[in-house]
């Protein structure tokens, strides 16, 4: 079934009820945990709730973030939904309310509506989200907006939170977890579902996941404000461009040494020759940079169980990222990262 | 020049230069007012504050909601905000920040990018909105999103706001202002600028204005909440249409006098046999629908210098809206309002 033959408001009744929520609400049909006004009003309205409030959004374009037929609408949800969670993850933040917008064609099946929904609805159960309403409209592309709210953490009644201007010469840069599978996984894609790289279909398959299926790290940027840090980031559009926004913003040069940079073990399976470079410059790992002083790092590393690798420090002097080979040569790539309107 | 020209960042300077912001920020650039964080990294971050939370969201797609050459870039970014704004007045809020996402052809041009949000500035400056950044990305299609949040007021301790479920049998249906001016120029607009309808060309250009630059009714709805009143939601597609939602939300029926109903002057002068039905059943007037006791609606329309009228009653019965002519008799039309997604 085509979204046009049952319209706006067929589409929203359908999605909430295969959700298990009214539409349109009932008089005194009770708003979900967290809200006093739900899905069907003008607005949704939120609790009363003391704190600062973290704000993000972000979009996903059929053609341009994703193929139909490469990456199932399921994930399609769920990553639109963990996009922005990397957002509130890289503030160490704790998420709360997404109101998610729709561009649709008209000849948009329901039923991939459907699978969008339950991919959304899979993230926000598995990181408490609130899934508050949003607009449907129409549009020759699909696209998908998700506007994400989220609260800050307080430390001695402070909001306390990850800021990229806050690197300091001498401090410490660490990132999270592994990086470049999701790199990995975008050139399988391109290649089509039978390309087999190298004969390791278990880690091919493990790249295209961590494409498909992103896990924002909303826990490690929590524990990070916790542990007294607060300089950091996602690395969305690649580490060595994403390490350039703290320099700039902080104003201080930043020396990583390569040989550190944790590279994804399924990337040096598949990808051998190219791995180093695509873990410093490929998009989408939603892994964190983390930015502090030794002894605060230390019991960062610490407490989360070496699940962060320190990979080079904070200098005086203009504001730039140096990568160094173990020689302490200065390497260059051919790009940095993503730009998501220039030409490629 | 394009948009891909100077790529994303190279478009967010740009813009952000144009209106006095720093971007990249500087270390220690101090953040808008009401922020701890603005624009330049990961999300934005408010200032605390206690209160209920109001959210929405509203896309326009070209093509589809407005069309480049008969509308101004300049009046595209005003109507973007102005229509959640107006979801904010249909709550009875205090609007605050604003998140804008753009979705551009990589030909786009910065001039209309920068009258784009030219428009934008206005509409925040004139209705007191802080804009905190959001997402660019491409797209074949251009198109504009965004997403409000707003405050809502307190009476006595409690959040107070307008919804659509609290209609009671016996109470008064009103309206603010007038209706049908933005139907209208719709229709001008789809004959072309040289179209005179009727030898009225002031009349005319008062009809495109309300298409182009409408005029969410935020103080009228703050007012209301104030008033005591606590239902209510706004015109947005097509007055009978939108009423079916509060008859619908509240199980009620409701019984409309057509004649009562405020037709625009403007839109009498120009189209005066298709008035009525253009007032009863197009979209965009952001005028605002509310329901109350005839006691507390007195209050209110003395206090709003009759600036309301009312135009029917809540009745016990079917949820329904009946329009009735002066004999009594019910009315039918052969469109109740817009559909987002189904075909026209």
């Amino acid at each position: 079934m085509q979204v046009s033959e049952i319209g706006e408001f067929g589409l929203i009744k359908l999605l909430t009820q295969e959700f298990g929520i009214t539409y349109p609400p009932a008089r005194r049909t009770p708003a979900p945990a967290g809200l006093e006004l739900g899905i069907g009003d003008d607005a949704v309205v939120t609790s009363k709730r003391e704190g600062a409030l973290i704000w993000t959004t972000d979009t996903m374009v059929e053609g341009n973030h994703f193929t139909p037929g490469s990456t199932s609408w399921r994930d399609v949800g769920w990553k639109a939904l963990a996009a922005n969670l990397s957002d509130i993850a890289a503030m160490g933040g704790v998420p709360h309310l997404a109101l998610v917008t729709l561009t649709l064609p008209p000849d948009f099946q329901t039923d991939a509506a459907i699978e969008l929904y339950s991919g959304l609805h899979e993230a926000a159960t598995t990181f408490s989200v609130t899934l508050g309403g949003g607009d449907i409209v129409r549009s020759p592309v699909f696209s998908i907006t998700v506007a994400l709210s989220g609260w800050t953490l307080e430390e001695g009644g402070h909001t306390a939170f990850l800021r990229r201007d806050a690197a300091k010469a001498g401090d410490l840069v660490a990132v999270t977890g592994q990086l470049g599978a999701a790199a990995g996984g975008v050139r399988l894609i391109v290649q089509g579902p039978d390309f087999d790289a190298a004969g390791h279909p278990e880690s091919e398959n493990q790249l295209r996941d961590a494409q498909h299926r992103p896990q924002p790290r909303v826990a490690l940027g929590q524990a990070a404000v916790r542990a007294g840090l607060r300089c950091g980031m996602d690395v969305s559009d690649g580490l060595t461009q994403d390490l350039g926004h703290i320099a700039t913003a902080s104003g201080v040069a930043l020396r990583i040494e390569a040989a550190k940079v944790p590279v994804s073990n399924e990337l040096r399976v598949v990808f051998p020759g190219d791995a180093l470079a695509m873990a410093l410059t490929g998009g989408e790992d939603y892994e964190l940079i983390l930015v502090g002083t030794s002894e605060v790092m230390d019991k960062y590393i610490g407490e989360t169980e070496r699940q962060v690798t320190v990979i080079g420090r904070v200098e005086d002097g203009e504001a730039k990222v140096t990568i160094v080979d173990e020689g302490g040569k200065a390497m260059t790539f051919e790009r940095r990262g993503w730009d998501h309107l220039a030409e490629t």
